[in-house]
């Protein structure tokens, strides 16, 4: 069994999984903000993308609906927000639809997840499972990634508008407001669990909780690295571009 | 809506879904099959596949805890018998085991799962989750792929005893005894789907669901594929064979 952390070193423990396993590691996302995609390969990336992000409210209401605390839950709601939107058209779904739509797919064809990766969706679907059946510390703790996020968003803006002729500042818009979202959001989840992880059995809880999330990121690289960047891999059903 | 097919016609339209999707098609396979492939890949689709095997038994009872009749439990549970034996030592997983042993893997690390690809537990849940959360009909339906799996063990059997001197037919017993029981199960499930698939609706769902368990074993390949085959792939936390 691992020592007790102090809540700085357990911080230390969190962000060094970041820093190993996290997916701005992955060499897809090294061509993605490289520029060395084609036009296909990013209509895959941001149509497999869309299944997680469609989804993320789905684990952040199955997360609320576990809690008990008005407190916890109002503070949780924000995420629905930001997701969601506050009218039709708005919010970061709606925003995510506006990347891929800008990308050339057509809207229906995204929504309904027909063309995404089955791989996709089994990892997209662990993510909910996993909020829905672990402790609320894990649950809370799997959303940690997003301490990680400002780097690789900062990297994707700048490096898709400066290696692709069609994107835009106006079809990479999801991003800008995640910016200032995921740092709020991972905060206040961090502190969390720095707060409730006080025994070796519940840090090492979080500790994996965290690492299982990288690796539901991890995965849903490694098969679009399979099947768009490697010839030949595509599964049968998946998405086939036009240029194939 | 499609149209009301006849038995025949479906039975047709669900054996065309194994022709063209079913996993001996996969890339991998025909590595395996071949003799192609090194100990350590071997290996690493054996430690993988264990996940899969494991996990048959939770899965058959997640369907017989959801049926109400006595028969169609009775029938459905000498799955269980199968896969978990009458004893210690005996059965499909004992079986598997034995295959992961004489490869060289310890017994421990193949059934902490540790070392599995997060992908294999990913489709292996949603596999789960598939059964106990749609109708009877797809989850039987589901089962489906062992109408298409003698051919894949004969061709498995065969090519891997002539392929590598590290295998053996006994280590190889675990697919010597589904050459039997796999027909015996599908033969039953492919009566019920046929006589319980009556409508175009649950002809469609039933279809989908063949689909469906067809891309649980596929993206189980395409990850050890990527994972394995192609070079410089194994995701963080993964099994690392000792050739690598």
């Amino acid at each position: 069994m691992s020592d007790l952390l102090s809540p700085a070193q357990l911080e230390a423990r969190l962000r060094e999984i970041g820093a190993t396993r996290y997916h701005n590691l992955h060499p897809f996302h090294r061509l993605l903000h490289a520029g060395e995609l084609t036009k296909a390969q990013v209509q895959a990336w941001a149509l497999n993308r869309y299944c997680y992000q469609a989804t993320i409210p789905v684990k952040d209401a199955t997360l609320i609906a576990r809690l008990d605390d008005p407190e916890l839950r109002r503070v949780w709601r924000q995420r629905l927000v930001d997701h969601d939107g506050d009218a039709p058209g708005t919010g970061g779904i709606a925003r995510w639809l506006a990347l891929t739509e800008g990308l050339g797919l057509d809207a229906g064809y995204v929504r309904s997840q027909e063309g995404a990766l089955p791989a996709t969706r089994f990892a997209v679907q662990a993510y909910v499972a996993f909020v829905r059946e672990r402790s609320i510390l894990e649950a809370i703790a799997s959303s940690l990634t997003e301490l990680f996020s400002p780097t690789i968003i900062a990297e994707r803006v700048a490096g898709m508008l400066a290696g692709y002729d069609f994107v835009s500042e106006e079809t990479l818009a999801y991003f800008n407001a995640r910016l200032t979202q995921a740092p709020r959001d991972a905060d206040f989840a961090l502190a969390y669990v720095l707060e409730r992880a006080r025994t070796p059995e519940r840090q090492s809880a979080a500790i994996r909780a965290l690492e299982f999330k990288c690796s539901v990121l991890w995965a849903q690289l490694d098969a679009l690295h399979h099947a768009y960047v490697s010839p030949g891999h595509i599964p049968p059903g998946a998405f086939v571009p036009e240029e194939a």
